[in-house]
């Protein structure tokens, strides 16, 4: 026998001892010890906990009537031939646990999730703020038998673990239990952004699929919805100041997020720990979709050929020399940035095309007019931008393009995008600009539908081949980096680029594979079971039962082997 | 503006004036006058038809039943800037078609559309056995005025007939239209067999994923089902004679395919024109299954290494030599076919695996005491499962490799599955044998998930790179084959394997890329609109439409473009 397959045997033990949970802890310890859940099981506050459950926010009281009630509702067995069944033996004289006892550490800072959430950039960054301790015992007797604990400093903590808890079950015949008690757990995200980007422009998504993804996002401890709102395709955001945009820039009145869609959206997600940004124009690019309304302001609408003018159909940019449209500009993201809680929000700022500028009879007068170059114009204009977002309170993001190909300065709380390519991380870095992840060579949640254009109909996506889970989970955020320079990173994001996507495929193009950039970006790179990312053999057999899991809550997430080989870890492995 | 663009233009104008048919019929003639559906419209009889109502197949009754409903609750509104809206200035004009009239030409040859459906492939072969003539009348005055006109030999070609008509509708406010009055239709399938396959094995589906899967198969007239139902992963259908085979070899209780489910899935097809062929073992391969309840007609199962013995884990093949497991597989298979209606099966027989028969020691043993080689027992064990499958009725298919690789001689009856590759028609083509297309690189609806083995974790499927509905339509059924050996080409189909599939994502990885195979082997090379299939300009218009009428029906299809494209053919073409 091969020390790889006695390698494999070892991990098959080991794996059989530790719940798949996803992301894996950061710090992991169990034993062999099977408990379950008791019939009258549930979460309660230490006795000491804050002032008594009246100061208790409730969205915090929300989060724990969930978990209960998934801890009720959850039908998923343990991925072993036999499923459940296998385990029927050992609950009846199983050990039972009564409650979850939560205890804050930090008595003073009682806030609600959604304000712990939409915290600024700078707050995400505190050691803590999302930590928690999680401890299932192996006895019932005595002080504590019979009770798991959760500790946190604060609500968001408290959520966190309320969410690694509520994943470490199987079910069976009713009973919710598990197999390697004690568990100790301490835990808390490698990088305080950790998102997914989403574009409800090109297509159109129902709210419902929204909430859904938000719950999925929340399960794996992702913190931030990148809203790509809006762009040259369709308008579909209501904006309080210009009810216009969307009224004629939606692809129909049924294809618009209202004011009170957006406020829905925002505390749903907010409640479940995820802020959420908006790329509120994408801008100057890509914001065709304003001419509906505002033609004014649009430089190179719908003008033909659109590849001489724009990366993808339709050709439009905002007239970044004209005084008109810059104020438009400002009012619109002041209007859009008073209604959100969040103190993040970004300005996009990718693939402009300094054509449309140059062949714009308005744009090159207001250029003549002012004695400005395009590249001094596209300074202001990004300035003035980034400043309407911070008299707003937010901290503004940019695409990293923007930085990189057209040297717009920017000021140093500014936050880049970084996606052309995973090699750009290093020249953001060496810039000294903060950054987040989210490169097109192993985060794109799209390239695989072959081309989109009409008549290039055997060609493929500019971003082939499909990025694989495994694509995006061998991704090191670190890569190249020096110790100095990793301070920069804050974290990162795959994104769904809708030109291919909508509510009917949302689910399946998105799930499990999400999880590989939730995994990377909280866990980091050292994972406590000490296998290498890229090998894929613990991660996969996690992997497959987050799927599982995904689909239990009806998200409907694609499997990733037959169930032949999810229910025999390795003995699909290539030999 | 150069002779492209012009083209460009005359095709928009052409289009606009076209039903968005699919497949689009054979033989089109349209006009530009607006009709509507009266309310009161209906499905009717003519006076002449058959011998009078009381005779009238059940399942024709139904089909008809089922065109009204979709007329009545289908909501797609046409593809163009503004949707139904758009069209609403002439609706209050236009004239009512207030009832569709079936006339069925071959008064004798009433039978229902199960019989028709389940016909031999030799009478699936006859000249105007689908074949249809629809008239949609563009006045509302005299003896046929607001009739439009269906007539067919068949129950069949009436059926085709129907779906047709209730694709060539767009809703507006409770209103169905069209604009393009008089419409003049002869229609027929240039090809008898257009499938669909589709493996349960892998992963398990539920039926009601299986019977929608069958009613969009029918909106686009594919008329045959190849279910792949088992599998060397799991073996999920009940067998009368050996319900071990399920109660061992299923996932679970309720992976199972029940003869009453069977049954219900096989009557459900055969009422919607579609036969139901299933391989049942795939063999003497792909049956590593059957060891749950019978080890002792499997060779190498589960033997390790995998990759020495079988094309993917599990390893397991039947043990061609031994008596006992050859009369086993035939009766089997003779329990199989007997309960099932239509005439042909098949016994698989891809990726058969030398070596697990070479280091099988019973097979050595009753190769020696037979004196065989192990091709010579191949040779046996085929001709013994294809006579079964003839004693049964029916006509037998077979994989390609066992008749290019293996040399297994096989009967001018015997269908072949042409599918490693597309190349392999020719050599399939010189042998004299009839076939259906197949080809993995043109067909195949998986191929793009990446490696599900467990440790090749950056590698690609076998089958990469994902096959688009662009490629998939640009197959040509005749390429390179003489006139002579075209005639051996009976039709194809696009398979599903289930691998990375389930119920989960079997809409958005169908759909709509599995009309491209049915227009292909429908319509055949010669499109009425004269657009070469590849440019995939009408094409591209049509499959868009398809795409909504199948989501305004529930089928959760992708989307092939931004909708902003989908509203403005030509726009997004690369230029």
């Amino acid at each position: 026998m091969s020390t790889l397959s006695l390698l494999f045997i070892f991990l098959n033990v080991l794996f059989s001892r530790v719940a798949g949970l996803w992301p894996i802890p950061r710090s992991l310890s169990t034993g062999n010890t099977p408990v379950k859940l008791s019939p009258t099981f549930s979460i309660q506050f230490a006795s000491d906990f804050a002032q008594g459950t009246a100061g208790i926010p409730q969205d915090l009281l929300e989060a724990i009537e969930r978990t209960e009630m998934y801890l009720h509702n959850d039908t998923f067995e343990r991925l072993v031939v036999g499923r459940g069944k296998t385990d029927a033996k050992v609950l009846p004289t199983a050990i039972q646990v009564h409650s979850l006892r939560l205890t804050l550490t930090e008595k003073a800072r009682l806030r609600s999730i959604a304000e712990e959430a939409t915290s600024t950039i700078d707050e995400k960054m505190q050691e803590g703020i999302e930590s928690y301790a999680l401890k299932v015992p192996e006895f019932g007797g005595g002080r504590d038998g019979g009770v798991a604990m959760l500790q946190a400093n604060t609500s968001l903590g408290l959520l966190r673990g309320l969410q690694t808890f509520g994943q470490m079950w199987y079910a069976y015949e009713g009973t919710k239990y598990l197999l390697n008690a004690p568990i100790e757990i301490e835990d808390g995200p490698a990088f305080p952004y950790r998102g997914f980007s989403f574009d409800t422009s090109r297509n159109f998504y129902p709210i419902a699929d929204i909430l859904r993804t938000l719950d999925a996002m929340s399960w794996v401890k992702l913190n931030i919805l990148y809203w790509h709102i809006i762009d040259s395709q369709s308008f579909p955001l209501e904006v309080e100041a210009f009810p216009e945009l969307s009224a004629k820039g939606a692809y129909s009145s049924e294809e618009v997020y209202s004011l009170k869609d957006v406020d829905t959206i925002v505390k749903y997600a907010n409640a479940r720990g995820i802020d959420v940004i908006m790329v509120e124009l994408d801008s100057p690019g890509h914001t065709t979709a304003v001419s509906f309304a505002h033609p004014e302001h649009v430089a190179c609408a719908n003008k033909s050929p659109w590849s001489r003018y724009a990366s993808e159909p339709p050709a439009g940019q905002l007239r970044i020399a004209s005084n008109q449209t810059v104020a438009f500009v400002k009012d619109m993201f002041g209007s859009v940035a008073k209604r959100l809680p969040g103190r993040m929000m970004s300005s996009g700022g990718d693939e402009v095309n300094l054509a449309c500028w140059e062949e714009d009879e308005e744009t090159s007068e207001e250029l003549r007019a002012k004695n400005q170059t395009i590249a001094e114009a596209l300074n202001v204009f990004v300035e003035e931008v980034q400043g309407e977002l911070k008299e707003n309170g937010k901290t503004p993001f940019i695409k990293s393009d923007m930085i990189l190909t057209h040297n717009v300065p920017v000021t140093n709380d500014t936050v880049a995008v970084v996606w052309q390519s995973s090699e750009d991380a290093v020249r953001m870095a060496q810039r000294g600009i903060r950054f987040i992840h989210q490169p097109s060579n192993f985060f794109y949640l799209d390239c695989r539908g072959g081309e989109w254009l009409g008549n290039d109909v055997l060609g493929n996506s500019w971003c082939d081949p499909f990025k694989t889970w495994q694509r995006a989970y061998s991704f090191d955020p670190h890569a190249n980096l020096t110790t100095e320079e990793t301070r920069l990173v804050l974290g990162g994001q795959m994104p769904l680029w809708s030109e291919q996507s909508s509510g009917e495929n949302l689910d399946s193009i998105v799930w499990p594979r999400l999880g590989a950039g939730a995994e990377v970006f909280w866990t980091g790179e050292v994972l406590p079971d000490e296998v290498n990312a890229t090998s894929g053999g613990n991660a996969f057999l996690r992997l497959n039962e987050l799927r599982y899991r995904l689909v239990d809550r009806n998200v409907r997430a694609i499997a990733l082997q037959p169930k032949w080989c999810v229910l025999r870890p390795g003995e699909c492995d290539l030999n």
